[in-house]
């Protein structure tokens, strides 16, 4: 296997890097920098015709991406700890929380980012300013929700740390690059911010 | 259990009434009507504060919702015919073709939805016109990746009808409703759009 990686503040490879540590697996990789413009370069254009990262190659040359369905795939030949729920409704309630942070979260904090953000001035054909803006109060009841559920478990999902945390997590650093802030009064939503930034894997590279 | 269903044209419990069918399983369920607002009503908040269906209710009163996450659960108490795969690599197919129908297909057709529909006028509190016609291309080159993987395999992610196929046909049919149109030049997509729909299946109501 070789797992084509992208450094931060890219959000979608550092799951798979968090992933990869809490199973204790060390993944043959190889760096692609967005910076340099190497997604879009004929290699990796080979590798993966859509341009982005993450992307995992399995040994027969077949090309897997999509961040959640590679953690998915290294669930399977990882089993060991769980990550995605050890019962059928276990793994029922981490989707579900995967799925609404993505949708609910991701959606317009990658709005925000794509239609306000200097950066992306330079890539989007047009930044549509009004409508980027309008996602904030979206973020701002996306993290309530998360909170809520906080105040309910320990972790996101359930008992246990799952694939729906390091979800959440790489989502909330990825939107506080953007320039948005968790609010302070959001006190169970930052305390596992703080719980989950501690782990080892936090810091994958 | 019990189901709380919305008829057409709502794509996300369409879903799970396509899935169920495919397994031969009649699920107790409950409709709940968007047109008449039942959704903002009092008794489905209590089920679902999100207020959006679907939503599986389950024997000990714990409640299940997001469409796919609900059809995970289905498939694994209900194993034949497997729909999200049979072994670890044909899962992470099928995985990554849901996500990209969802991300790269329903995200720019529910935003078409949202800022240029008549419907959503009346519930949008801002449609953002111009970002909304700015979503047309992202549609016309997510079918055009969905032809392309037509022409390798009969299926989305495979040999085999899966969810992934699941989740593109009621995508496309909530675009066509949404009046977009599956351009003609994509054969093998129109070809596969024929086939799925007439599976009995695609009539669950």
């Amino acid at each position: 296997m070789l797992f084509y990686d992208t450094p931060d503040p890219a959000p979608n490879p550092r799951r798979v890097r968090i992933f990869a540590a809490e199973k204790g697996v060390a993944l043959p990789t190889q760096t692609i920098s967005i910076a340099k413009g190497e997604h879009r370069g004929d290699a990796y254009l080979a590798v993966n015709p859509l341009g982005q990262t993450p992307a995992l190659v399995l040994d027969d040359g077949e090309v897997l991406t999509e961040s959640l369905s590679i953690c998915r795939y290294l669930e399977a030949l990882y089993t060991d700890p769980p990550l995605f729920g050890a019962t059928a409704l276990e793994s029922a309630r981490i989707d579900m929380w995967v799925r609404r942070i993505e949708l609910r979260l991701m959606v317009p904090v990658g709005a925000i980012w794509a239609h306000t953000h200097p950066f992306m001035a330079r890539v989007m054909p047009h930044q549509f300013t009004d409508f980027g803006e309008s996602n904030r109060p979206l973020v701002d009841r996306a993290l309530a929700l998360c909170d809520a559920a906080l105040g309910e478990t320990p972790y996101l999902a359930g008992e246990q740390f799952s694939v729906a945390d390091i979800t959440l997590l790489t989502t909330i650093d990825f939107a506080t690059f953007v320039g948005l802030t968790v609010p302070e009064d959001l006190v169970r939503l930052n305390d596992w911010h703080r719980r989950v930034s501690a782990r080892p894997s936090a810091k994958a590279v």
